[in-house]
C-alpha cells in the first residue's frame, strides 16, 4: 500500500528547497496553484494565521522549517542566539492557538536544539530534524491509510459509501492527508463506491480543497451542503464519516473542524461509523477532556462576505473554528501507533506509551 | 397579540394592487428591495421557479393571484375561459414541485371557480377569493404567533435561546411568517434572550432573509454556519429549535428546508424542544408519510457558485432543497386550528377535522 500510494501521489502543499519554505497558498485553490516562497519566520507566522496553510500538521511542519530560518537568522545577527530564538517560538506558537502539533513541533526542534553542542553545525542539524518532522509525518499517514483501509474492508459487505468534511487531505498535512490517505488507500484497494463531501462553511475547505484532491485521484466524488449530511446517511447509504482531527484530548474527546460533532451526533442516530484519523502527535495526554480546550473564534466577516461580496444581512456572526466530538460518539480513532475501538483514558493510555513504529 | 403584531409588522413580501400582483424580488435581498410587477400567469410561475418568491405560504397566495391574471387574459380572450385556464393551473403546478399549497391554493380558486353561474362577475368574485387566500394566509399566522408564543411561555424559566434555520418569515408568507411569527410575539413579550440562525447553505435564506427580519423587528440575533448548530446547542443553551414546514405528512412527518432533519436529530440528542410552525394548509392528509414524497433536487450551481462566482472544485454537487424529518423528532407542530404535541396520525387526523378557526 505504502508503495501504491506513493506511485500516486498527486497533491503537496509543503517544500523545503535551496534553504527556503514553499507553501501551496490553499486560500487561492483550487482555481489557481500559487506557490509562495518564505525566508523569515515571521513570515510563516502570518502565514499560518491567513490559511495560507492549514490543517495541525502541515502548520507544525511550516513551524519546524520557520525555525529553521529563525535560527539561520539569529546566527547571522550573532550574540545570544538561542536566547533570541525562543523571540520566534512564541510567535509562531501565538499564530495558531488551538493546535496542540505548534508546541509539539517546536517541541522537538526545542529538544534537538538543547543537544547541540559548541562547534556543532547548529542549522544543518536543525534542518535536518524539520525534515525529519516532515518525513515522518508522510510516513505517518502512509501508517494510517493502511490501518484505516483495513478496517474498512474489516466490516465491508459490498462497496463502502463514505462522507467526510473539512480538509484532513494531503494538502493539512506533510502528504498523503489522515482520513483522505485512508480514503485513497480505499479507493485503490476498489472498496470505495462515492465519497460526499460536505463544503464545510465557512472556509469551504471540503468544496475547494478535499473535493478537489479528491476528484485529482479519481475517486467517485460529489459535493454536498453541510446541512444536507443527515438526510445522505438516510438516503444514500453511508457507512463511514471519516474526519481527521486538530486536537484529542486524553480521554479521546476530539477537536476538529466545525460541524464535526454534528455528524458525530447524526452517525450514532444513523448507525453510521465514525473513523478519526490523526498522528499521534495530536493526541495532548496533557488535556484531560475536550471540555477544557479554549476554542478559536474566527471573524465573523468568513460568513457574512464569501469571495470578497457580502452574501448576508447586516449581523453579528458566531465563527467558532472548531468544536468538539465526545470521545463516546467516536468510534475509531486511527494513529500511526495503531486503532483505537470506542476511545478511553486507558485506551489512549496505553496506545501512547507504545514505542513509535517509526 | 394580533394587534401587537400588526402594529410593528415591517416586512412584506406580496402586494395585490391595482389588478396586478407585486412580489419583493427575495434573491436581491437584503442588499437590494425590488419590487417587480407581474401581468400574467406565465411571469408568476417563472418568478416561483427562479425564486423571486419563496416559501409554501407565499407561493400559494401569488399562485392564487396568477389564477386571477389568468383568468383575466382567458375572458378578454372569449371562448371557452374556463378550460383554457386549467392550462394556468397546470403550469404553476409545475413550477414547484414540493409545496402542498400549490395544489390547495389553486383547488380553493377552483371550487369558488365552479360555483360561479352566467352572469356573475367572475374576475370579481375570483379576485375576492385571492384576496381572502391572502388574508386568511395572515391571519392563520397571527394566530400561530400567539399559539406558539405560548407553549414558550408555558416552558420558560428565564429568557430563551432559540435557533432558527431557513426562512419561515413574512417573506415566504402573507405576513409575519410562521416560525418568525412565533419568534415575533415572543420577543414582544420578552421571552427572548437570544436567537441564532443558521445560514442555510445553499440558498442562504437564513442569512440574507431571517436574519434581516429578525434584526429589523430589534431581536437580538447572531448568524452561524449550519454545521456549529450543535456546538451552539451544547455550548450557548439553546433551549428552542422553532422552523416552518414546507409539507407536514398525515403522520406528522415534517418536509422541510434541507438540515432540518439533521437540527432534529441534533435538538433530540441536546434535550432542545423542536417546535415546526405551520398552516393546516401545510398538511397533506393524503400523503401517509414522508418517505412517500419525492424530494426536490436544485442545480449543483447552488453548490459550487456564489455570488456568481465559482468557489468550489469542478465536481457534481448534489442539492436536495428539503429533507424529511420524521414525526417522532417532532415535539409540537403548531398550526392556526392549534398545537399537536408529539404528533401522530391520530393527533392530526383529529386536528384536520376541527371547524377552521377564521
Amino acid at each position: 500500500m505504502r508503495e501504491q500510494l506513493l506511485a500516486v501521489e498527486k497533491a503537496q502543499a509543503i517544500e523545503w528547497r535551496d534553504g527556503a519554505l514553499y507553501l501551496l497558498d490553499q486560500r487561492l485553490l483550487p482555481h489557481r496553484q500559487v506557490w509562495l516562497r518564505f525566508d523569515t519566520t515571521a513570515e510563516v507566522a502570518d502565514a499560518i494565521r491567513d490559511l495560507v496553510v492549514r490543517g495541525a500538521s502541515a502548520i507544525g511542519i511550516a513551524c519546524a522549517y520557520a525555525l529553521v530560518l529563525g535560527v539561520r537568522a539569529r546566527l547571522q545577527a550573532g550574540g545570544d542566539w538561542r536566547g533570541a530564538l525562543e523571540a520566534d517560538v512564541e510567535l509562531l506558537e501565538r499564530s495558531h492557538p488551538t493546535t496542540v502539533y505548534l508546541s509539539r513541533a517546536p517541541q522537538r526542534m526545542r529538544e534537538r536544539l538543547a543537544r547541540i553542542k559548541d562547534g556543532d553545525d547548529a542549522l544543518a542539524l536543525l534542518e535536518a530534524e524539520a525534515v525529519g518532522i516532515h518525513v515522518s509525518d508522510r510516513e505517518a499517514n502512509l501508517a494510517m491509510a493502511q490501518l484505516g483501509m483495513e478496517l474498512i474492508r474489516r466490516h465491508q459487505g459490498n462497496s463502502q459509501v463514505l462522507l467526510t468534511h473539512g480538509n484532513a487531505g494531503a494538502l493539512a498535512t506533510g502528504g498523503f492527508g489522515t482520513a483522505l490517505g485512508v480514503i485513497r488507500a480505499a479507493h485503490l484497494e476498489g472498496l470505495i463506491e462515492h465519497v460526499y463531501v460536505g463544503e464545510t462553511r465557512p472556509g469551504l475547505l471540503g468544496a475547494r480543497l478535499s473535493a478537489w484532491e479528491l476528484a485529482g485521484d479519481g475517486v467517485s466524488v460529489s459535493l454536498n451542503a453541510d446541512a444536507a449530511a443527515a438526510h445522505l446517511m438516510k438516503a444514500k447509504g453511508v457507512t463511514w464519516v471519516i474526519l481527521g482531527a486538530e486536537r484529542i484530548a486524553a480521554n479521546g474527546d476530539v477537536v476538529n473542524t466545525i460541524g464535526t460533532y454534528q455528524l458525530a451526533v447524526n452517525a450514532m442516530h444513523h448507525g453510521v461509523r465514525l473513523m478519526v484519523v490523526a498522528p499521534s502527535s495530536t493526541i495532548d495526554m496533557g488535556l484531560e477532556s475536550g471540555e477544557d480546550i479554549l476554542l478559536e473564534e474566527r471573524d465573523g466577516r468568513e460568513l457574512l462576505e464569501v469571495a470578497g461580496q457580502v452574501v448576508a444581512a447586516e449581523v453579528h456572526a458566531l465563527n467558532p473554528a472548531f468544536d468538539v466530538t465526545p470521545a463516546d460518539l467516536v468510534d475509531y480513532i486511527v494513529t500511526e501507533k495503531g486503532v483505537v475501538e470506542r476511545p478511553d483514558s486507558a485506551k489512549l493510555a496505553q496506545l501512547m506509551c507504545r514505542k513509535r513504529l517509526h
